[in-house]
């Protein structure tokens, strides 16, 4: 059973704002927290979660958590879950420094604006998949640690280096590296094979790409169209950019 | 204002089970609804929506659909949405017969078992996109007409023909078309370029491909892992595979 204030507290956790100041998040699902307590990256403050599941995970559980286990019913998951459907299990974990981010001989991804939270998980899922070290955020892209991206990155959130920063100073700061722009006309995107060192610049869900940036881009590369879609979605763009990199 | 007969009726079309008796479905939100009021493919039984959305498209609503257009405030909407967040307009439209399904000489999706509403409406985002005619879905496939499939297929649905029915049966009927199902080993996506006919086979977002349908594959593709992440979203994974064929 937990306490009001811990109630309290975890609900607080599913706002930016007290993610913040307390310097941490919350993961839920049992692939998600399994993930993020064997990665070793964030240290795991709280474990909540059914018995059931407790049992059926314990000797990893044990492996890699040294705290207490926090048994409760699923009404009291349901209280505290951020999610339209809550998991057997959630876990407090405390945000974490992460290492020096490298773009020099490497393809980075720049993220403008993105506000869909399954978009961002996903986009953070796909870096992991093509072995991309780092993404670096405008400082009004979804927070990456809101609960319901950190579900959709299934457990890559541990492995992708995230900055918030103003993309306009960063790509000065970086003034050596090109930048390629997503655009509905450019190149082709397989022209891009065998590209080794780049900022690719994903755009707003709407919005696209501030003309700011877009006025920085070294090549706008496109993903030709054969259809009627008006759009692409923003994840499944930056998957196909990322393949045709390899 | 909505009648209490006529709430309850949109209520049930949240609801597999009612829009198959019924024959319709609904759309929410300007983008949709006006794509398919223009496109055409689908009767719309009844327009609802705030005073301002329709002062707004007024000229092109009255050229697509001849009926009594129903002002409604947004607390009314909110109490027939299916969607988390209500839009400004929701429709209800008749579900059509849609063309007969050509494979010879095209690529087709096979769906095997998709689940997530968003993750069907983005794959059928995807084949309009990249020119797609044709989806054939497992029966246990999310319902099409789902109204959070509806509303990511962003109008797509209206250019994409969908069919559910059993794929081992659909495939024995098209024997001559090859299969290719989408693998965690096999052969690199980018030597499928210039594939101009086949089956490409998408499985269940947690548990693939089934074995029965695997069994059958032609060849087996995969996009080459060089990260850690455990696998690909399933809308990414489909938006991959179709842009290296071109």
């Amino acid at each position: 059973m937990l306490s009001k204030s811990e109630v309290k507290y975890i609900q607080s956790l599913h706002h930016k704002k007290f993610r913040d100041e307390e310097g941490a998040f919350i993961a839920e699902g049992n692939k998600v927290v399994m993930e993020l307590l064997q990665s070793g990256q964030f240290v795991c403050e709280q474990l909540i979660g059914e018995q059931q599941w407790f049992q059926e995970n314990e000797v990893l559980i044990k492996k890699h958590f040294a705290g207490t286990f926090q048994e409760v019913k699923d009404f009291e998951l349901q209280k505290i879950s951020a999610l339209s459907t809550s998991s057997q299990t959630l876990a407090v974990f405390k945000k974490t420094q992460k290492k020096e981010i490298v773009v020099k001989g490497r393809i980075t991804l720049l993220l403008d604006t993105i506000q869909d939270p399954g978009n961002l998980g996903t986009i953070i899922r796909i870096a992991d998949w093509f072995g991309i070290a780092a993404i670096i955020c405008s400082a009004d892209t979804v927070d990456q640690y809101n609960p319901k991206v950190v579900q959709s990155t299934m457990g890559s959130l541990a492995r992708v280096n995230i900055l918030y920063t103003d993309l306009l100073k960063w790509t000065a700061a970086n003034a050596t590296i090109k930048i390629y722009t997503a655009a509905l006309h450019g190149k082709n995107v397989s022209e891009l094979k065998g590209l080794k060192e780049g900022f690719i610049v994903i755009g707003n869900e709407s919005k696209g790409i501030s003309a700011e940036l877009l006025q920085l881009a070294t090549e706008k590369i496109t993903i030709p169209k054969i259809g009627n879609a008006e759009s692409l979605n923003a994840a499944v763009a930056t998957g196909i950019i990322l393949s045709h990199l390899q």
